[in-house]
């Protein structure tokens, strides 16, 4: 890490665990921590809360929260994250293409600043996706002018931070004149891909390995509550790699892509694709044909990664019902 | 990895251990495995094979097996492989668009299940891709409507293991219509990029640094026996890159890429690439011109990996016969 | 690493330490390192020159240097780089399609070989790619037949560490008829991201985490000097991805792309990204259009990366002038 950064980082990390009482888990600092942390029971833990949304014309107004929740990332493992309304990922947000967009950003942490980076406008950062203090709140307005599906984040400093600590979602901005495969689809469901390293760790943010890469913020509720859909169906995935650090392999297994559209952008169309490749914070329009009954597991090819969580399961039926399955232990 | 999992894929590696007499190499175990696994010279060896296949009009049936081989991944260095067919990649398939394949899988694996998922197919993979037993076999049935070019690879659990110890392999679904760039190719080969790890240690899949990262499955054959070509021939490659977790920039050096058709479907078409990104098991068909008579390195540009063996050599000659070369030490 | 060549990398290694006097950092070796290489401020430091180009109708001949030089990668760190003509990334170069290049290296380094692979170009590499011996130069020609955005790059044994230290640059060969767009783009600019690892140490090239990664070849210049747009520019950038290891997930904060042409050429544009993935050695043209005045960085949005100096500023205001910003402390 550049030198000038990694001391204005730490001393940041630094005020942000005393403030927020988290426990910055480091070799060097565990015997500290352990002894000035509060116990993991008592940190903050706000509810998760809906974001409000209303439309008039093509003015849409959102109103986000900034908060810390406690999220179950895998059975019986919880991170203290920092979220937008207390969810990882944060709301899938909706919109048009042509869409102005007035958003409200309440920032419910008591300790630390938050902003909001949507992926999907026009925007002088400086001015519009800038922090909001504690207890604060900020509004922004900004046209969303390009179809697809884009990420939105925290781009508050250290913002590896933020993102690693749940801050992140997926925003669609419908296409003015759809997508030509439209009719066809008969489904269609949202995937965020994401990383969760060592908790509140920065140095394993920056050069670890994650510990869990998973769909929706969780490695387990994909396996458990699989998609659903009938024989015969084609499929929509609206997809989104969030990161913080890793490219994404991302395949469903038993079919092929009949179209991807490469950051939803309707003009930019592959067909026939096994597997599409996503970067940190790319995202994609992925439809495909399931043709028999079953189980099809949907994964990043990257197998280090899917054998970390990154394994969702698309049950497909006669009728589009769940009736149990073998991923789900039935 | 997530903990639920952890275990159980810990006990799968005990138990396949203990059966198979591997040499399961951990800090933890080492001491344990030193006294229990046989010495490296009496481990399985299955003598190679090559695959079965027939076809009747658009109905190809495809026999192969599922066996343990010693693989030499570089000069002196084996590797006791999970393979199809004992060789690594397993053996190059070619079909047609439209085909209907009937696939059977012999296990010939004395201690593991295995099976087949071909990226290739539609087929539901909780009843198509399923575990054939030790010393059993298994057969399935599925179309191939897609052209293209497709990993192969076995998908039981752990699927990165199976992946990781060797059993992958390429797919060719030629298109009905062929590729626009037909009447231009001189001539064709295949290439299949992988990753081997430290021997059947599966932390080193997960979180390690490859040992080697390859062409074909060893570091040394394509520099010593160069693919070949004449003085302005148009060459195709057919390239996979089966990971299991690094994605590979795809590079000839000494020309740039005509046509490159992503996953190999030919309405994907990009021009003048000198590069091309394949995701973790994506594929391409990759078509240069080369104008001059000389040795033209093929490698993936992320320079780590071409450093750890994914080099190969295509020699460039009057005739397009091997003359010897630097690249050979001649 | 594969051992036939480790064995060989690790003489070259010593042997160039010896020569250069290089401080080689390794642990096994720092304990001599630390007593026979002389102290960094009597390394050789050759000043930078710039590159010679002449044109006479579609023969261009171009002669650049291999030097040794101190390059500042960040605030009062020095990096004792192996660079052409003394800058990291070496010189832009801009050429046409259809020029035929007359390339001259002059090797300026007194201790070890050098060589140019130019990504843009038709040459059997062993011929025409070959080392230049130290204070000696070769001349060769090759043709410049494909349109787009190049890296350029050492190619001498190993590559690997050519290019880590610092022989790489970019080579924009213009299309003959240009871009569809070009007569709405109203300013250009060029960015190569590379990574800095440990100085001199083959070992991190290989297996390490990157310390930098870099616009440009240091974590700051695109802090303090950013690059310029007026309301209303549509900005065009030529960006490169030296790597030697890490692929690129190219971002700019606050607009999407209207255009991306990858690789530069012409054929193959996509529309509305918020991200490009590029591949080690991958290239691009990225268009897009800025509406407000403010601060636009630039960033991969791999944020390990971004965290470790691949962030640079377009600063936007109502003239195109700077009249300062947030992002240069002002």
């Amino acid at each position: 890490m550049p030198k000038r950064y990694s001391q204005a980082l730490l001393l940041c990390s630094v005020i942000a665990v005393l403030l927020s009482g988290c426990i910055f888990d480091t070799t060097k600092t565990s015997e500290t921590a352990a002894t000035t942390n509060p116990p993991k029971e008592t940190r903050l833990n706000q509810p998760a809360v809906p974001p409000i949304m209303k439309r008039n014309g093509n003015q849409v107004s959102i109103e986000m929260t900034a908060q810390i929740t406690n999220i179950e990332i895998s059975k019986g493992e919880t991170y203290n994250a920092w979220t937008f309304n207390g969810t990882v990922p944060g709301p899938v947000l909706r919109i048009k293409e042509g869409d102005v967009l007035t958003f409200t950003l309440k920032n419910k942490d008591p300790n630390l600043a938050h902003s909001m980076d949507f992926h999907a406008v026009h925007a002088a950062p400086s001015a519009k996706f800038i922090d909001v203090q504690p207890n604060e709140q900020g509004t922004f307005t900004y046209p969303a002018n390009t179809p697809g599906v884009f990420m939105y984040h925290c781009g508050t400093k250290p913002v590896l931070a933020h993102i690693a600590n749940g801050m992140y979602g997926m925003i669609i901005v419908e296409p003015k004149n759809g997508y030509p495969t439209d009719p066809m689809v008969d489904r269609e469901y949202t995937l965020v891909q994401s990383e969760w390293y060592e908790e509140h760790d920065y140095e394993q943010f920056l050069n670890g390995e994650p510990e869990y890469v998973v769909f929706n913020g969780t490695d387990f509720e994909l396996m458990e509550k699989p998609l659903l859909a009938k024989v015969g169906d084609i499929v929509r995935l609206y997809i989104s790699n969030a990161g913080p650090n890793e490219v994404s392999s991302f395949h469903v297994v038993g079919t092929t892509m009949d179209a991807v559209y490469i950051d939803g952008n309707p003009s930019n169309v592959l067909k026939g694709l096994q597997t599409v490749l996503l970067p940190a914070s790319g995202g994609a329009v992925v439809e495909f044909t399931v043709t028999e009954e079953g189980d099809y597991p949907i994964v990043t090819h990257q197998f280090d990664h899917a054998s970390k969580g990154a394994v969702g399961i698309l049950r497909v039926t006669h009728d589009g019902l769940d009736h149990g399955g073998q991923a789900s232990g039935h």
